[in-house]
């Protein structure tokens, strides 16, 4: 069934991806509104739909609805997501805002699709979650996961287009001899890294790395599973590595692993080392598929444990791609119910 | 006392820091002679000391040197080694051709100095490895050490010369709009990452993962500690970083750990995430010490597990310091038997 769709946050870096993806998977769309804050409203966006007026997030009316794509962040969420869904409008939302009450579905479609339910609001998850999860689910489906071990390697774009811009411009600085100065991260990003994404919380891991413990967790289902993990900005645009150690409930057998993910949903399979074909930020950004590669047999572990390391586009699988993929289901279920 | 000292593959991006760390460190130098290849040989190097004349390394005469620092890869240590020892010349060796010898001592001075006992062969280690060593030594001797799990952050020098080169001239034209190009690595390096540093092993581990493996149980001196690694180069000059987690035999006392460290030879601790200290390539590079921070307690092993993060410099610690700390265990030891 085609539904009346909406963006909200149409101009930023996620919003644009998703209106991108829209069109690239032929999403069932009635007709398209885009929604951004009160400076842009009023001007165009050029589209692939063509081009399409902007209007006010914050005096969005939603009963002309059927789905609205949340990529506004912070507090903006909180105060308008039930304004749509009491206008009986389904809400994708990008932020972290819901993602741990546990009432909202959060939900990577090759995974949990189930989760969604009768649900008005739905979550979708961190980007450095939604990258990791479809290998690790698959592990766990298999071999049982006990322990998750992630290193990350994650792109400028995860703070947004003036991130990337600052690593460009700073890049350039740094290049011609000037100082590399920063306004967006911490610290300039060009030529170094930043072990620090999002604000520290009592426990000295930042809140981007408890999302990953809480996240994974919630869309696997399972509390019982230990995960830590540590989020490290490094001056790269827009796709996110992971290097992940687990530790299984039953011993893997590599080559059926590799089999199993050969064939998986979402993923491309990128392991022959000996051609020097792993994943890289290189070959996985603009690509929907989480690349995975370099896996081997844990040397701590034995046969309980595999490494490997995963590469994705922050703002495709680790966004847009997500939100529109839950979008497909929530459309299924739409269809369901006027059948 | 004072020693007549050669530094060999004096032009290589190694030897160049070896002669600035020499003359920083005040190294007690009777003369300095500098030896590369045939085709820098007759050529004159500026160098702290003064302008010098390159002497041809394949024709290096050991008898008028008391110490020798080997800065050269490949093939050249293992025929040229024994010329120099069998002369009455001590060689310390950067490459890693003696570095598994069971005769051959593998030396960071901060941690077993005394392992150097008559060596006249003493092998430096790699440069990933010597980044981690205190660290993780120091839990060693105090909370036992049971598993080692590390992903590297590795910097372009790495690779030598050609490659910051090459990560400079191919990041100007990512920017320009030019496609970036490559021949020391494998890939384009400039916002990218490669997860691959030196040949795949049977294993699946690369050569550079191994050896932080077996490096790391050598200077510690047990073989029983399980240790995993993956090595990955990231668009970064010249400091290398390494997330580290470790699961210990004893309790780990944090604030205790944090104490022992923060008063540990060659080291700087960065750990307050608070107020965004924390190590980073941006304040390691150029510094003896190796930053050391983001300790924290682990999620998964509790009492028994720390995780932290290591910055340091690739040419100085990772390399030229490291070579000359064990050059001064050298003079030393001159120095007692000239008593």
């Amino acid at each position: 069934m085609k539904l009346k769709t909406g963006v909200l946050g149409a101009t930023g870096l996620v919003g644009r991806e998703i209106i991108n993806v829209l069109y690239n998977r032929h999403f069932p769309i009635e007709s398209l509104r885009l929604y951004a804050s009160e400076r842009s409203a009023g001007k165009t966006l050029e589209t692939p739909f063509g081009r399409i007026e902007i209007e006010n997030a914050d005096n969005a009316g939603y009963s002309g609805l059927e789905l609205a794509f949340f990529a506004i962040g912070h507090d903006w969420p909180k105060a308008n997501a039930g304004k749509a869904t009491d206008a009986g409008c389904t809400v994708i939302d990008n932020s972290s805002t819901f993602r741990y009450d546990a009432d909202v579905p959060l939900v990577v479609p090759e995974i949990n699709p189930e989760a969604i339910g009768d649900a008005k609001l739905i979550a979708n998850p961190n980007c450095t979650t939604a990258i990791a999860a479809i290998p690790l689910w698959h592990i766990y489906k298999h071999f049982g996961l006990r322990e998750v071990r992630i290193s990350t390697y994650q792109a400028a774009s995860g703070a947004g287009r003036e991130a990337m811009e600052e690593l460009e411009e700073e890049t350039r600085n740094a290049l011609d001899g000037r100082e590399a100065g920063h306004n967006v991260f911490q610290y300039p990003l060009p030529f170094n890294l930043i072990p620090q994404i999002d604000a520290f919380q009592p426990n000295e891991y930042t809140r981007e790395e408890m999302k990953v413990v809480w996240e994974t967790r919630k869309i696997l289902g399972d509390d019982a599973i230990s995960i830590e993990c540590i989020c490290v900005r490094v001056p790269i645009m827009r796709a996110h590595s992971e290097s992940i150690s687990v530790k299984t409930r039953e011993p893997v057998d590599l080559e059926r692993l590799t089999e199993i993910l050969g064939h998986a949903e979402g993923v491309e399979l990128r392991d022959k080392p000996e051609q020097n074909i792993y994943p890289m930020p290189l070959t996985a950004t603009g690509k929907y598929n989480v690349e995975i590669g370099r896996i081997r047999r844990s040397l701590i572990d034995g046969d309980y444990g595999v490494s490997f390391f995963v590469c994705g586009d922050q703002l495709l699988k680790g966004a847009a791609l997500n939100a529109v993929q839950i979008g497909e289901l929530v459309a299924a279920r739409y269809g369901q119910r006027g059948a």
